[in-house]
C-alpha cells in the first residue's frame, strides 16, 4: 500500500499541506480503515477530520452515518461528485447508515432556484446519477430540505448560536443567502443525530470544510444536545485538463461534466496538459513524467480501477514505450465506456426514483 | 369627532411627527374608514402606509386581510397588543380576513425559546388573551410559523432579495438570529396573498415599521409575484406611569402588564405622573392639565370607552373640580374592573383554543 502511494506521487502538493496545516486537519491515515477503496487507497483522499471516532465504529459494528447533499442548482455533476459517492459507497457498505440532502432551500436562497426546479432536476438527474455512480439506494435515506421540518427547525434554534462576524471568519463574505444557506448545512448535517445519537462523516471536497468547521463551532456551543462532533473526509479535486488545480465551468475545453458527450470529451482530452517531453526523441529516451500528467490523475482518480492496470500505464509512460497520442486514445476509450455506461445507468435508475425512502413532512 | 381630537389633546407631539416625516408614512385619515374605533378616533391610531387600498376594499366589500403576529417569547402581554387586537377586531367587522401567526420560530431564532415551550406558551396565554381582548376566532385563521410550510419556504426565497447592507440600514444591526427572523417577518406579512390576491393591512407599534419597510422592499424586487405592498396602520404608545414615552419592564413601577393584579397596578397608578398643580389651591383655582397626565391617557387609550365619559372626565379635571388623588381611585376602579374581567375571559377562553382554525403542516 505505502509502495502504491509514493509510485503515483500522491505527495501532497503544497497547497494541500498548507490547508491541512492551515485549518488544523488530519492526514487521511491509511492504514485506519479496512477495505481502502480506490481514491483512499491512492492518496486521492488526503485529510479530514476526527476519523477515528468513525474507524472505531465500524471496527465494533456501532450505528454511524454518511451524509451528503446534492445541490440542485447546477444542472450537472462532475469528478468530485463521483468520489463522494465511491466514498458514501464504501462507509454503506462498512455498515454506515447513508443520508442524501437534496438542498432545494439552498439553492433557492443562495441561487434563486425556484423548489419546484431543484425538486424536478434532483429526481430527473441528481439522484439517478448518484445512484448510478454507486450509491446504494436501498440503504439511503432521501431528503429534501424543504420537506424536512426537523431540519428546518434546528436551522431557526442554530441562528443564535453563530455571530455575523464568526460568519465572516469562515466564508469569507456573509449575505442573507449565504448566512440561511449555511445554517441549514449544519442542520443536516447533525439531523441524523436527532433520530438516533451516533457518530457521522461527511466525504466532500476540500472547499466544504468551513460547513464542517461551523458545524463543530455549532455543536460546541450546544452541549446539552450531546451532539457527536461530524467527521469529515476530503478529496483532492480532479486537476482541470489544462493542469490547473481545479476544473472549472469557466474553462469549458478544460473541464468535463458528467454525463457528456464521449466525441466531446476526447476532444477536449487531445488538448489536455500532459507529462510529455519537449521531443518524441527525448521521451523516447528519459520516458515521460505521469506525475505532472492530467490523462494519468485521471486514470488514477477515476478510469482505472485495477491497481496493476495503472502500474502498467504509469511504467509504459515511465520507460518511454508509449507517448502521450497513444495514450490519450487509450484514455478516450476508457472514457468513452465510462460516459456510456453513466448515462445509460442513470437513464434506467430515472425509473427507480418514487421507489426510494425519502422523509417526508410531517 | 374633530372636536373630540382637538379637545383631548391628540395633536402629535415631536417625537412623533418626526417619524412621520423621516419615514415618509401617512398620517392617519380621519374620515377615511367608516365607524372608526375608540383608538382610531381618538388619534391614538396616528400614522401608517397606503390606507387607501384598505379604505377601497371595505367600501366595495373586495377582499383584504389584517394580520398580526404573537411574539411567545414573552411571558405577558402589555397595551399595545391590546390596541392591536382592537384593530385587528374593528377590520374584522369591516370584512377583512384575520390571520395570527405564532411566532415561534422567530422566538427560537431571536430569542433561544424552544419551539415547544413557545408552542405551549402561545397556547396556554397568548391566543386565548388575543380573544379575550376582541379577536373573533372564528374569523382568524391562526398558525405556527413552524408548520407553516409556505411562510419557510417563502424566506428562504426572499433571503436573496435583501443585502446585508440593506438589514443594516433598517434594522441598525444584523446578526443571523435577526437576519433570519426578519425574513421571516416578511414572508409572515405576505404568506396571505399567496392563498389569495388581495391587499392586507398591519396594525401594529411604530416599531415594527421596520418589518413593514422590509417586506415592503421585498415586494417592489418581486415584480413577477404581484403582491400588493402591505398597508400599516401605527399606534402611539402607552406612555410609561412615570411619563416617558413607553412603558418598559425595565421600570416594573412604571409598566403594567396584561392581566396584572390589580392591587398592584392601582399601587403603581397611585405613583403616576398627572398632570396636576404644585398645590391643592392651584389646582382648585387653576384645574389640572389632562393633557399632561398619564392617568388621563390610561383613560383614553383604554380605560374609558364612552365618548362622553371621557369628555366628563376631562372637564371634571381641567375645572378643578377634582383632585389627583380621588381621579387615581376613579382609575383604579377601571382598572380593577377591566384586569379581573380579563383574567376571566383568559381563563374562558383557554378552553376554545383546540378548536381554533389553525394552518397544518401540509
Amino acid at each position: 500500500m505505502k509502495k502504491i502511494i509514493d509510485v503515483y506521487g500522491s505527495e501532497l502538493v503544497e497547497d494541500y499541506q498548507k490547508v491541512i496545516t492551515d485549518f488544523g486537519l488530519d492526514t487521511f491515515p491509511l492504514d485506519l480503515f479496512p477495505e481502502p477503496n480506490r481514491i483512499m487507497r491512492r492518496g486521492i483522499v488526503f485529510a479530514g477530520r476526527d476519523f477515528k471516532q468513525i474507524a472505531e465504529a465500524i471496527k465494533e459494528k456501532k450505528p454511524f452515518y454518511v451524509l451528503s447533499g446534492i445541490m440542485p442548482s447546477s444542472e450537472k455533476i462532475h469528478f468530485g461528485n463521483k468520489m463522494v459517492v465511491e466514498n458514501i459507497a464504501y462507509f454503506q457498505k462498512m455498515g454506515g447508515k447513508a443520508f442524501i440532502l437534496i438542498a432545494d432551500l439552498e439553492s433557492a436562497a443562495a441561487r434563486g432556484v425556484s423548489l419546484e426546479e431543484a425538486q424536478k432536476r434532483a429526481l430527473d438527474f441528481h439522484i439517478p446519477s448518484y445512484i448510478a455512480l454507486g450509491l446504494d439506494p436501498k440503504k439511503t435515506v432521501f431528503y429534501f430540505q424543504s420537506q424536512n421540518k426537523d431540519v428546518i427547525h434546528m436551522t431557526y434554534e442554530f441562528a443564535q448560536k453563530i455571530t455575523l462576524n464568526e460568519f465572516r471568519a469562515v466564508y469569507g463574505a456573509a449575505d442573507p443567502g449565504r448566512i440561511l444557506s449555511a445554517l441549514t448545512q449544519v442542520s443536516d448535517i447533525l439531523y441524523p443525530q436527532i433520530k438516533e445519537r451516533m457518530p457521522g462523516i461527511i466525504p466532500t471536497g476540500l472547499d466544504q470544510d468551513p460547513h464542517i468547521r461551523l458545524t463543530r463551532d455549532v455543536v460546541r456551543r450546544t452541549k446539552q444536545k450531546k451532539f457527536f462532533l461530524p467527521s469529515s473526509m476530503y478529496h483532492k479535486y480532479t486537476p482541470s485538463l489544462d493542469g490547473s488545480l481545479k476544473m472549472s465551468k469557466s474553462k469549458p475545453m478544460s473541464c468535463i461534466s458528467l454525463p457528456e458527450d464521449p466525441e466531446v470529451v476526447c476532444k477536449k482530452l487531445k488538448r489536455a496538459l500532459t507529462g510529455g517531453r519537449e521531443s518524441v526523441e527525448e521521451q523516447r529516451k528519459l520516458g515521460g513524467t505521469p506525475e505532472n500528467c492530467v490523462i494519468f490523475e485521471l486514470y488514477k482518480q477515476h478510469l482505472i480501477e485495477d491497481d496493476k492496470e495503472l502500474k502498467e500505464r504509469y511504467d509504459l509512460c515511465k520507460s518511454g514505450k508509449i507517448l502521450c497520442g497513444e495514450c490519450k486514445g487509450y484514455a478516450c476509450e476508457k472514457m468513452t465506456n465510462f460516459m456510456t455506461q453513466l448515462e445509460k445507468d442513470i437513464e434506467k435508475n430515472r425509473s427507480k426514483v418514487d421507489k426510494l425512502n425519502f422523509v417526508e413532512f410531517s
